[in-house]
């Protein structure tokens, strides 16, 4: 019932528009009683999105289910809920977006979606930092970094049509705030892995030099050591990863 | 006028609630006739927030006249833009900020709004960064970093009832995300600066180790050295940073 409401209203939509669709119109084409949209969707904008009370639901279950070992991995997880609730249904997200896009109402309903995302993963990661010092800041600013990439993903895959993988646009951006905020967020517990004594990549070459390409002049490294690390830990990490001998 | 409206419109909406203070209400409170609200105004919710349009404004002003060397600090300086404006009154910042918690319309106008700032900032950033590469990705993420950074600072001191000094909490939090993203959004312009062969820095004792305090097991060094470089270049600065011999 709550699949056929929601179908009808969508059809409609698309149809006569947003505006001009009544909530009469939406039980007369599915065949059914005004109060029956009612004790299904508090309003004709939650029928355009059925599946985020559910989503939400998905999510909080997943978090409280989640190791404590790695807070930002398990926010980025839970995203990723949203987004396979997007990918299930390409036609119906692309159409949605196209809609959402047009009537304004629809947009705030989404931003207060959103927001209640982001106030579920900030939660979580509240509850991992703790309240002292800037947990509370950090948590709040991560979940909107996650959301944010998280968005940023998922909106290039509706914008070109709900063609391909959206999953490797959003991995590829939960990759970015992973890789800036993972090595931040790790509790001070005892439970937390004892940190190498030196540890060196290789990383992305510097935008700010000219040339490029692997090899090229531009790669640059990136060590970490404790200090009082003896000088030859540093110099043989530091050969291996570089290659000079 | 606009002034003598939007005080009038906030003290009914304080003395009755916000639902039950219509357009009416406000004009004859004010004086003046029904027009002259939708002259000033779209709705009862932009008389609650009637400064935003032109902080808005200014914002974009401010960014457009911004040096291009330091993206990430000029969208943290136009975010206090916004800071300065709630701190301007408060006393009516923190009684808005009680009334938005209580009336759900003017909470999504206020999703709305930090939107509109957000995709101001990230309009600024993908304008720096240019739209190749992840560009537009990482202004996305940097300008929900900024707001959600912000918006704690200022949340502290809303619910702190406007005691003090606002830019303390927004400084602290704004500059958390300047050193986490400040080093990443280099633009690769020739006016960039030229990275240095080595950079060595001391770093804050690693969460992970028991230890910590100065000189201690718990601290480490961070390099960065192009590949290429003299490994004489790499052991001197790290010697110099780590004061071994």
């Amino acid at each position: 019932m709550r699949e056929v409401l929601a179908q009808a209203a969508f059809q409609l939509f698309l149809e006569r528009g947003f505006e001009r669709t009544t909530v009469d119109d939406i039980v007369a084409r599915a065949g059914v009683g005004r109060r029956s949209f009612f004790r299904y969707f508090p309003s004709k904008e939650d029928a355009v999105f059925p599946d985020h009370e559910r989503c939400l639901a998905e999510m909080t279950e997943f978090l409280a289910a989640a190791d404590d070992g790695d807070p930002v991995g398990a926010v980025s997880d839970a995203a990723r809920i949203v987004l396979r609730m997007y990918a299930a249904n390409p036609e119906f997200s692309v159409q949605r977006y196209r809609l959402t896009r047009e009537v304004p109402g629809l947009r705030t309903y989404e931003l207060s979606v959103v927001r209640r995302y982001e106030q579920t993963l900030a939660g979580h990661l509240r509850s991992r930092f703790g309240a002292d010092g800037d947990g509370a800041l950090r948590a709040e600013v991560i979940a909107a970094s996650v959301v944010a990439a998280h968005n940023n993903g998922l909106r290039l895959w509706l914008r070109s049509g709900g063609e391909g993988d959206p999953e490797v646009a959003v991995d590829h951006a939960l990759a970015m705030v992973r890789e800036v905020w993972g090595r931040r967020d790790v509790p001070a517990t005892p439970t937390a892995p004892a940190a190498p004594e030196v540890s060196v990549v290789p990383a992305a070459p510097l935008a700010v030099s000219g040339g490029g390409g692997g090899g090229g002049d531009g790669e640059v490294v990136v060590m970490v050591a404790r200090k009082g690390t003896p000088m030859w830990r540093v110099v043989q990490q530091i050969e291996s990863a570089v290659g000079e001998n």
